[in-house]
């Protein structure tokens, strides 16, 4: 895909009374717009998520209706290797070798996080930038922009290079390499960062060392008991409203 | 100063039309009471300070009136050592021996930690106690009770062994005792800590050590930038709902 790609909404539906459903695509990555009806146009947070839009459907229109009703718009794009989207080279060998090292209890190695994570960074960051091009372009949505939630390392270096991001809500949820500690520095945007405090599938030594790392001067970590499913609803509720203080 | 000691309203006014204020002694401990005004009996939360009430008293005044407009009562009483309490034995000489090791640059030894909060907490948690004995006695107050920041040792231990303590809202913004570490295990009530990221003054592991071993099975760590005073205005709003949620 070329960042300079266009967007195309391929079909819009009212998903009620509150809520207007956008499809579109960029290039060959599709995504979705939701806008909440009759307050256009609307600032924007984009939605992150793990990966297969289908399946993670469900649980981003709990967080779209939220959204809405504090009068943003928000979208999300199919990340690379997921769901119809061609495997990235290299990255499932690097989930096997991240199985292995778990399987065997040891600590994961940086390569393997390097191999598994960079590839999907270097390629989505583009995308969600092209994305933020050709939302902005349409009358329903302006800034500024917000971006929230999903692999936390896309998050982390698109708060970093993009100006147009003016708040980063960030969940530590996933291995982080190296690189990335070092790229958190130039993040200077407020940051809101949730870290389940017994996920497993995370290092929660590097994701304290990432919060340290983050160059902003107006930066909150709020970590709760829990695996990385049992985000309590007031967590949301307090990313919410950390989104209306700085993009509303 | 007996546990068994009986309190005794000395003084009443109107603050404003939506507050009052009851000086109390309980023995020769000063404490006051607030209520918030024609709602009677209401919660309880009990106010942590670093100690010297007077000195304290404009930025207690704030916390005071953002309860009361929840419908809680609050109530503080003086630190041993503090305002016109006598000096605790030994505690004087700790604090050099902390000075000096901050000044050398140095960790601070257990033993210094020790002498200078375990006599605190062994003098205070009684107090406390009996604080609350003595105000659920009065008419304008009921259960549940909470905790609200304060000297962190004396949080978790009054935490840990009161049955009437509800929730537990902690700042952690003093050296911890490696006693009281333990003694966090048998937390079991709802917790909302909160660390300021930068505090000069304060072990942010010790105080990561101290949320990873509360007992309960609610509890968030909310950590912000900046230094000992410059929690944000948003955390207070996040602790406020905090308590909403548990004694409301």
């Amino acid at each position: 895909m070329h960042p300079r790609q266009s967007l195309n909404v391929t079909a819009a539906r009212q998903v009620d009374g509150e809520l207007l459903e956008h499809r579109f695509t960029l290039g060959d990555v599709p995504g979705i717009l939701w806008t909440p009806a009759g307050e256009t146009p609307s600032p924007l947070i984009l939605l992150g998520h793990p990966g297969g839009l289908d399946a993670m459907y469900p649980r981003l229109i709990g967080r779209v209706r939220g959204a809405a009703a504090d009068g943003f718009a928000t979208a999300t794009i199919e990340l690379p290797g997921s769901g119809n989207r061609p495997p990235l080279p290299g990255v499932d060998q690097a989930r096997g070798d991240l199985r292995r090292a778990i399987g065997a209890g040891e600590r994961v190695p940086d390569d393997v996080v390097d191999r598994l994570v960079l590839p999907l960074v270097d390629t989505a960051v583009p995308e969600w930038q092209a994305t933020i091009d050709g939302l902005l372009a349409l009358p329903q949505v302006r800034g500024p922009v917000g971006i929230s939630g999903g692999v936390i390392s896309i998050g982390v270096r698109l708060a970093a290079l993009e100006p147009r991001i003016a708040a980063a809500g960030l969940f530590a949820g996933s291995y982080v390499p190296r690189t990335i500690l070092e790229e958190a520095r130039h993040v200077t945007v407020p940051v809101h960062m949730l870290l389940q405090w017994d996920d497993a599938g995370n290092d929660r030594q590097v994701a304290l060392d990432l919060f340290d790392a983050l160059g902003s001067k107006e930066k909150t970590l709020q970590a709760n008991l829990g695996g990385h499913t049992g985000v309590p609803a007031h967590a949301g509720e307090d990313a919410a409203r950390f989104f209306a203080r700085h993009l509303g």
